[in-house]
């Protein structure tokens, strides 16, 4: 069933069943948290639903509140009821915001496919994955400060990258800007040793994720603790929070893990997502995969983080590292999908890529169903690359 | 010159030059900002100074304001005119907080002893020095949300480590559980692509900081990404934020760089300081050393941090990492300073430590000046070790 008086166009990613929350500033108010449906926002608080949480700038609060689920059943008793248009905006009349006020962000590396084609590019004569690859999900903090919401301009970092020929170190713009199609789960209620059975007390939604990459800055600066500036300068998120309860219909078994992992990572309940997954690059479809077939799971992920006792706190953000699939186009990341300049992207006005060219736009997509199914979909992740700085300090 | 209505004892690190902030529960009231004089804390709000900025739970909306500088002279009118014995509260009788709501927490590897002491242990057979460690500060992200005050016990972590006959990991508790003997800057200005030569406009102060580190977990978990578990379950920090302006005589030049830095981190202006730490295990000192010594200052690191696009915001915290000098009581971890379990320290009661024990409290000291003259210190960070939490699902 839809909404009578709201026109939810077919195919839409964001049905009566979706109901994501949003943080939006509207072109005459000031930023308020909404849920959408179809090409509009609800107003919460002019809704009069829950305003002391939100009539906020970051869902934050209304996550640690426990109360996401009655207000989405409230969104949706108003929205089944009699017209009520003054609740409404077009979303493309408003301004979306980054929805949550990021507490931690800690990015996995959860792909098999894609830390197997990760360890066959750079470590060619070894083990294409590494001894801890299938006991843990390998994963680092990103760096929160640097997330940013969809459709926010990403400009092309600068950093120290060898010379080819000396090998003497320049500070220069990154000549290898990468992006990372990727799903995040975002925190909404604190824990810290959490079982992955109980993973769905903790989790409150999901959103996509570009965690975009500088691999040449990334390649030198990265032994022994990890990448730093290659990935620091930009994260982006979509803007709608779609929550576990709407995705809950599409979560299934994951992958089969061999070995068994140990208990304190053992999950019985099925916490894989039936997610398809596409890249554009300037409006041209460049790559697509299903998420489904991840190798740890967000519930296993949780469970990893706070194993050593670390609180889970609101507003945490869990990337699933790079989604990439077996298939030559089921690479989420450039450096895959050129096999590091070995195979050009060719694009249809000619052009190849093997990395970012200035003025390039990529946007991530992810839904679930479809197909004649009930479908629930993200919307879009999406950035155009700005040229770098001019900086006196560049040699380049 | 010190005040005459508050005694502030011969030696203390807390006289009127230094003037910390830091935030407080006193026994029958509410948080708020204090700044400490020898071992008292005048309540700022109390004292009619700027209480919108400092009845608060945390120095960040006091720092981004600009108005640290007029609050210590303030308080410095204060102190010299007329007894106000009702501002004061015995440092005894309130709770110290945690400082800071810490944004982003980056902790660095700058000091060139211990990052040689680490690449002889870990890599015996190699160049201890990585080819970046001389061209950039090397850092990575930690956890933020793990950041904890002075006092806090530490709970000894679990994780997954191989066994040492098999190499099966098992989840344990830890059975290398150390300390990181740092120093960290608070950042109280936002900005990006900062200089060298301005970092003294976006750095409020200092902290010590204990970085806890199981290294069990963390030499299994590290590759490729860097620590993560193996770190994230608590760093603390000490509670009083020595300004910048009150350490500011203790600025000196750093070490000679060799090669020189590429120009973006290239400073004219001197920015190590002569600071003088120690570390103590259970009241017996086990370590010394000094910071002027460090490779890399907190003005490369902030600098480096931002120079590819990313904000600095206000409350980020920068780690000087683990501070080692050359000498072998110098070393500012039990790694290093037990070489690997190879020369295990012997303690005053007759035991030995190769790592920590249950029921140890280690408490990190730092203070410049001294020997007659004006002294400005930090107090203690200090923390006990807690056993591992009892769980089933653990083997060992």
């Amino acid at each position: 069933m839809e909404p009578a008086w709201v026109d939810v166009p077919s195919g839409s990613d964001f049905p009566l069943a979706n109901l994501p929350f949003g943080v939006v500033r509207p072109a005459d108010g000031e930023a308020t948290i909404v849920v959408r449906i179809g090409d509009h926002v609800v107003d919460l608080a002019r809704a009069g639903i829950e305003p002391e949480l939100t009539n906020r700038t970051s869902i934050n609060a209304l996550m640690a509140s426990g109360r996401g689920g009655s207000v989405r059943e409230r969104v949706t008793e108003l929205l089944l009821g009699p017209a009520r248009q003054e609740l409404l905006h077009p979303v493309d009349d408003v301004t979306a915001l980054l929805p949550i006020e990021v507490a931690d962000y800690v990015d996995f590396y959860s792909s098999i496919h894609h830390a197997t084609n990760l360890g066959r590019l750079f470590r060619p004569d070894g083990e294409a994955l590494l001894p801890n690859w299938r006991r843990l999900p390998v994963g680092y903090h990103g760096r929160s400060g640097s997330v940013v919401v969809s459709g926010t301009p990403v400009r092309r970092p600068c950093g120290l990258v060898p010379d080819p020929t000396t090998g003497e170190p320049h500070y220069v713009a990154t000549r290898a800007l990468d992006i990372e199609l990727e799903v995040a789960a975002v925190v909404g209620y604190p824990g810290a040793n959490i079982r992955p059975d109980d993973a769905d007390r903790h989790v409150f939604g999901f959103v996509l994720l570009n965690d975009w990459s500088a691999r040449d800055i990334q390649a030198y600066e990265y032994q022994p603790l990890g990448p730093n500036l290659g990935k620091s300068f930009a994260t982006s998120i979509s803007p709608w929070v779609v929550t576990l309860e709407a995705l809950t219909p599409f979560l299934v078994d994951p992958p089969v893990q061999d070995p068994t992992p140990s208990d304190h990572l053992a999950a019985s309940r099925p916490w894989a997502l039936d997610l398809h997954l596409a890249v554009d690059l300037n409006a041209e479809e460049i790559a697509s995969t299903g998420f489904a077939g991840m190798y740890w799971t967000f519930a296993q992920q949780l469970a990893h983080m706070t194993a050593n006792g670390a609180m889970a706190h609101v507003g945490d953000l869990l990337g699933s590292g790079t989604v990439s699939g077996p298939g030559e186009r089921e690479r989420g990341s450039l450096i895959e999908l050129a096999w590091r300049g070995a195979t050009p992207i060719g694009l249809r006005d000619g052009s190849f890529r093997t990395y970012l060219a200035d003025g390039d736009t990529v946007t991530l997509r992810g839904w679930c169903g479809g197909d004649g199914s009930p479908r629930v979909g993200f919307g879009e992740c999406s950035g155009t690359i700005k040229p770098a700085p001019p900086d006196e300090r560049r040699k380049d």
